[in-house]
């Protein structure tokens, strides 16, 4: 990790990008039309976002933390860990990795968007949306997620464990929370992977797309801040 | 690891806690309606239940030795390294963990268990339940994957492996029984785990829920606690 | 690993048993009738019998190499690295492992082989049988798989890789020969895997049985020893 | 890794024909008819190129750096990693590599390919073919693909993570772009594991075989190399 905040927002915004690159991709080779995986279903959805989230912490971690997530940012603050002055800049870096990384799912995927007719499986490549929409169970699900999340990375960090191992202990992390918790949301966990990529669909020129649903946005925006706080000061309280 | 007993209860409800959102929340992805998951199969299952489990390791290991299984606690005092004194309130605190951890399950998934008519699906969510009904070979099910379990425990921690790896040795270990072992009874291998979430299902308002089903309950708490004692003292007898 | 052959035999024989209980058992799992994971497919048998594998050498391998395999004890005399005298012990402990591991998962299984009708799934359970019968292809599918198995075992310890991790990598040895090469004779790749259990299918009372087919038996032994010595050798030309 | 440049040669093709045994090898347990892995689905093929990978590192890093891959020879060359002089022969050796990885695959799974008649399929275990044939789109799905491969393989060994699971994490690290990017064109990124066997395919009686398809066959090299070079040089840019 570089001492330079200019490296370090550099850091978060390549590994948000990949992050996004690999994690929706592998939503778009399970749910756009002829890609070879269609259909592959949510082994392949838990295990590849799972793997995107190592990756990008292998590609990122020599330059910054490797947060690549606003909440994450948010719950270093919280325990202390990370200065509150970074918080807003990192999350800005964030969300642009995840802008462009949603720009280049949909340069990536183009021809497979054109002989997809469904919005909803359009949308959901880029952003997350709700199985069942209720805003209130909805939130609750990316708080508890995000909760889950962020004391499970202040704690393990505290084990006598391989250092050397933690793009992939990050990895098992997320592909545990997507496979247990990611049934009624998807699993955000994190806005800059909603955010990022929403705005992706709103600006670009995506074959058959229908609206960017900005009326469902602040959920994995909220509910991850107030999880990413929650688990982090929860973790504070023990001893 | 802390000297504090209290801090040792803490670390095994935590981990327990952790273990049973994650464990019972992939049967919930798998089993529930509308989930994302939905009938993503055994793959899914046996790899969540492993993923859980090195996650709770991570999430509670600075605390306590991480047993999150009266099982593994009472083959570890068998074994001569742990404190018989300590396997009740070891027990007592897992089972609670396992409690709070099914309750969190049920708020998270609350619409989709609306959604879910199967009796038999929400309560598997929750416990075990045999895919052929025969108390005594149920027992003899739980009995072997257990001696398994517990021998594996105890012969891993002398061979000359990286230490920084065991959750994830551990999850392997709880993923290969689920794969291999756990077609019959659904593999508690662990009282706690089924008691514990058996308690929620009994207290909470879960939507369409049907009975308990006490009558079973007493095989996957009994074929565990012996045969984790059994597989430890198969292991004294190795020289 | 201890310097008494007998508790390398003891080694041996433990290793084998829990490795057929797993690999059998995922078979089991995937195929038997009523069971939880009941065409969990590929995916499962070449997972679970990479966890078995990964489990069995973390079992014994405080005791002895972790062969579990006559092919691999007999390469490894081949590549100099193991004494001649012991090849045939070790390939009757492992054999013995094999018979005992295959009348647990005959046990565990029991009230799934009643409600299963097809012989021969029944005895894929227990011992290995060809996707299409042509004994000279068959033959050449397993030698093929154990060349690549005996030579990428001696490769890796020359690299410059975690020891402590060496019961991972041969788990992913095997998944990837499973996923890989198994499709056609479903990869024995190891003499005691194929006899052991075949032999617990003639003996056992195996409810709905048929024939343990004999006439086959004899690829899943010479296809293995004779890769086994040619992945040694070919390793031993290597400067 | 040898100072041998023909121990080095030796080494690069060695993992390249590994590389291929295993990698084609599950396309054809996927793709062929009565195998017993016939339409495992996405999920082994990712997994399947995966573990490939990896074991293919294990096999020949005792020999060589393990580039395995064309695209990566030049990628390393261009970040100052490696010398220009040893491209060319890094990359032939590569395709004889996978040129006889592919001709095993056809020995291995010859009865298969005699039950299977579609040729596509028969084409598409030894070469990549692309889902929608549009060579601008699929020369620009390679080109991502690749410049996300080199950089992170630049990228990660700058982190500080264990040097000795580097075959595990270029494993991940094939996965993950399986998943995720394998969508389209199935992911050569790598032009000896496309050409090589696409000689294979031109040159064995494969049974049943149609044409092999050359028309496309600049696609799967041209793309990775530049997409190589470009992820190289875009690594090179960060102080």
């Amino acid at each position: 990790m570089h001492d330079s905040l200019t490296l370090q927002l550099l850091g978060e915004f390549i590994g948000t990008c990949i992050l996004i690159i690999l994690g929706d991709g592998v939503v778009a080779t399970v749910s756009l039309k002829k890609s070879k995986g269609e259909g592959a279903g949510w082994v392949a959805i838990a295990l590849g976002w799972g793997l995107a989230i190592t990756l990008a912490v292998y590609c990122s971690a020599f330059l910054s933390p490797a947060h690549l997530n606003p909440a994450v940012s948010l719950g270093m603050a919280v325990a202390g860990k990370f200065p509150w002055a970074y918080v807003i800049p990192y999350s800005i870096a964030q969300i642009l990795g995840g802008l462009l990384g949603g720009i280049i799912v949909f340069a990536h995927y183009y021809d497979h968007f054109k002989e997809t007719k469904d919005q909803f499986a359009i949308l959901s490549v880029f952003s997350t949306e709700p199985a069942i929409r209720n805003y209130k169970m909805n939130f609750l699900s990316e708080f508890i997620g995000t909760t889950v999340l962020m004391f499970a990375l202040l704690a393990f960090t505290r084990g006598n464990f391989t250092e050397g191992l933690n793009p992939i202990a990050v990895g098992i992390l997320i592909t545990s929370i997507g496979f247990s918790l990611g049934g009624t949301t998807g699993y955000a966990i994190n806005p800059a992977r909603d955010l990022g990529p929403r705005l992706a669909h709103q600006l670009m020129p995506v074959p058959n797309k229908g609206k960017s649903d900005w009326a469902y946005s602040w959920v994995p925006i909220a509910g991850p801040m107030i999880g990413g706080a929650l688990g982090a000061w929860l973790y504070t309280l023990i001893p």
